[in-house]
């Protein structure tokens, strides 16, 4: 009997996984039967845009984060598939942060081209996942959304690569019962020209809020506030920015702070995260983790240290994305191959103890980048995936976060030196403050100024 | 063994389950074991009101569709329990179109009264429910979100009661990826504040388009703009309400109608209604019926044809609620003990078609009231819910249909004859129009003008 492979999730991480055994089999091994289940009606996870926000048309909850005129917040060469490059994909290289559409378009080239379309089922989430102990063979069952009707199917291996930037973490202040403007999650922001000539709050100092507020700021809102609960995020900011302690409570529409000052808001963003979040995994299949780069109960950051017949990509907090979803999907096909054979679930722990232990010592700003681009080496080593220039990827970040430093609204005119091709980006021409055109068209027009 | 019974949801009709094995306890009957199974952290369901949208802070979709300053939008008369008088709970009548507050605390009272609130598993919604056709048991999984585990338990019965008013209808139009300003669905509407001095487009011709247009204008938007497929509303509107064809697509912030004119709107308001959305149940057990009196394979529009052992509550479209809940969970208790014996499947389904074609006979705009009275009637005959004046329910539905039709902003100034006590409503201190006060205590200071 051929093994049977359910993979969920068509985005990133899960059209990794089908690369991953495409290539294999293009070298000649035979590969398990492979049914990918998305719930979306496209691949592409969350490089997807849709207008919609909570639930969808056929009634489940929208997975895309995505809001228009977003590029990318990190360099593109730290992300470029080591097997499918920009310049193959463009004819050329291009400028290194690309809009949405463009990375869209990057992703879907790689998988058209392996011609993996055939093994995903769209618009069919899984409903339920149960592992039998007896037969050692999981139980399927997924809903096809446009016949409306479900499937309930055996598998030998589980793969989860639903990722964990779709549910959003929303915590509550107090009066939020009674704000007489708009609240919402980072999740829902769409077009930032709602908030034109909007007074606007962000809780939260990670990547959504800085981003989230640049955007606004850029299209024209009339003032960003950010609200930390530790720290200020500390960029040189606009003269209409302004960043204030945590959020006590909100009357009217006035937001009151931790040091004893208020302001007048329209709208309320929290910026405050995501869960992780599988509630079609059953109880003793479901991984609880933070959201860290030593995921928890992972070997190797993908083995479901519990049962080694599950998986689960792209769990961790990310510098590195799609070429570590990637090293992971080889890692796990591999497994599944049984060119890799997983240690005992004891030795496993250690596994993930080390790497929460190493995690845990790191100690500057920097650090977590060279932690990650050594756990992407350790991983590629041990597969086919074309071995890259990990340092290049690991320089292209440090460098990244120095420039964000000097000029967080210019940092997105910088270019970096491809980690697979050794070429320098070329820069975009035009700045991203002045640039409003988002298009994949108007990006490619010209790469050189 | 003592029977089990699962019931899903404790909104109105999950609590009127509960009520109704409670009542026929305490008159001495010997009851099953029942369960209860809550998505939300309290009791009333879509009358519990929450600021979020999308989904909680626990990952689940938000169930409330409920925005401030709601007021019903019907008269009390026609939903009072016919166990429990509005005189009861509030030690005398009261106005007839309370605020939502008021509502809940309402529905609260019976079943404080009743002590059922230990049989509710709360924060613990239900993943899935199966048949076994040997063991004819249900299995019903749920996941206690608070403690993060799930239970997996056998049940002889089981009452779907969780609504279907809770997962939005979406279309979509030509535009709404670029469109510059806010889409959202009438669910997630919150606080119309938020629209002052705003131009809102509202999509549909229901309550929801109604209701909140009316919301909005008296809080002060600039203009609504009603838009649909068929024909207008029609009732007398205020000067800055204009109703307009179908929306034919949005272009930057203009929205273009079908005769061919044009509006700008700062938000699109989709009054579209809801899906009937069972994720958790299994195929062979899913109702699949569009929102209409005669709701799809429900025996005397309670039983699941298929399978007796299974109970939909309030599936209809509605003018009648609380007490037609009531009707049909005191019918379904009396199957599930026993008293009531179903008849053969065919015999059901010749049931379902007669309801069918009698809807389908309506041919005037009070035939629909007049038809839900007597199914209320004719279910509550056959148990032993107290019998009430049906009549006079019709009429205040009639009564208030009509003045509707006379002041569309003035109706709810109105008072209606209570079906239960034979008494007329006061009126309110406070024309609705002015009334900015939406609290329990403000609409209970005084009931008298």
């Amino acid at each position: 009997m051929t093994p049977r492979v359910a993979i969920i999730g068509a985005g990133p991480s899960g059209l990794a996984q089908l690369r991953a055994f495409q290539s294999a089999n293009a070298k000649g091994a035979e590969i398990p039967e492979i049914v990918c289940f998305e719930k979306q009606d496209d691949w592409g996870g969350l490089w997807t845009y849709t207008w919609r926000t909570g639930t969808d048309e056929l009634g489940e909850p929208v997975h895309s984060s995505m809001y228009r005129y977003l590029w990318t917040n990190g360099p593109k060469e730290g992300l470029e598939f080591a097997d499918y490059t920009f310049e193959e994909h463009f004819g050329r290289n291009i400028a290194s942060y690309p809009p949405r559409a463009v990375m869209w378009n990057y992703i879907k080239g790689r998988v058209e081209k392996a011609g993996v379309r055939d093994w995903i089922r769209f618009r069919t989430p899984v409903r339920r996942v149960e592992f039998n102990a007896s037969t050692r063979k999981f139980r399927v069952v997924a809903h096809d959304l446009v016949n409306d009707c479900e499937s309930d199917e055996q598998f030998d291996y589980v793969v989860v690569a639903s990722g964990h930037f779709s549910t959003p973490n929303v915590p509550e202040f107090k009066g939020f019962e009674t704000f007489n403007g708009r609240i919402l999650h980072s999740h829902d922001f769409r077009d930032a020209r709602e908030f034109i000539g909007k007074d606007i709050l962000l809780i939260g100092t990670s990547y959504s809020a800085e981003d989230i507020g640049s955007q606004c700021w850029k299209y024209g809102c009339r003032s960003v506030t950010v609200s930390h609960r530790t720290a200020p995020i500390g960029y040189k900011w606009p003269s209409s920015w302004e960043e204030v302690p945590l959020l006590r409570r909100v009357e009217g529409k006035t937001a009151h702070f931790k040091d004893g000052s208020s302001k007048k808001v329209d709208a309320i963003i929290l910026c405050t995260g995501y869960l992780h979040h599988f509630p079609f995994m059953e109880d003793s299949l479901k991984l609880r983790t933070a959201n860290r780069l030593a995921a928890a109960d992972l070997y190797k950051g993908v083995v479901w240290v519990h049962n080694p017949q599950l998986f689960y990509l792209g769990m961790q907090d990310q510098w590195y994305t799609f070429n570590m979803f990637d090293a992971q999907a080889w890692f796990a096909r591999d497994v599944m191959l049984g060119r890799i054979k997983t240690p005992s679930r004891h030795k496993m722990l250690e596994d993930v103890a080390a790497r929460v232990a190493a995690e845990d010592a790191i100690n500057d700003d920097y650090g977590p980048i060279l932690y990650q681009g050594d756990y992407v080496r350790e991983l590629i080593a041990e597969t086919d995936y074309p071995s890259f220039d990990v340092d290049a990827s690991d320089r292209a970040f440090v460098q990244w976060k120095k420039h964000k430093k000097a000029d967080i609204m210019g940092f997105r005119d910088n270019g970096y030196v491809s980690p697979m091709t050794g070429s320098m980006a070329p820069v975009h021409h035009t700045k991203w403050v002045s640039e409003l055109d988002d298009s994949m068209e108007g990006y490619l027009k010209s790469v050189t100024r």
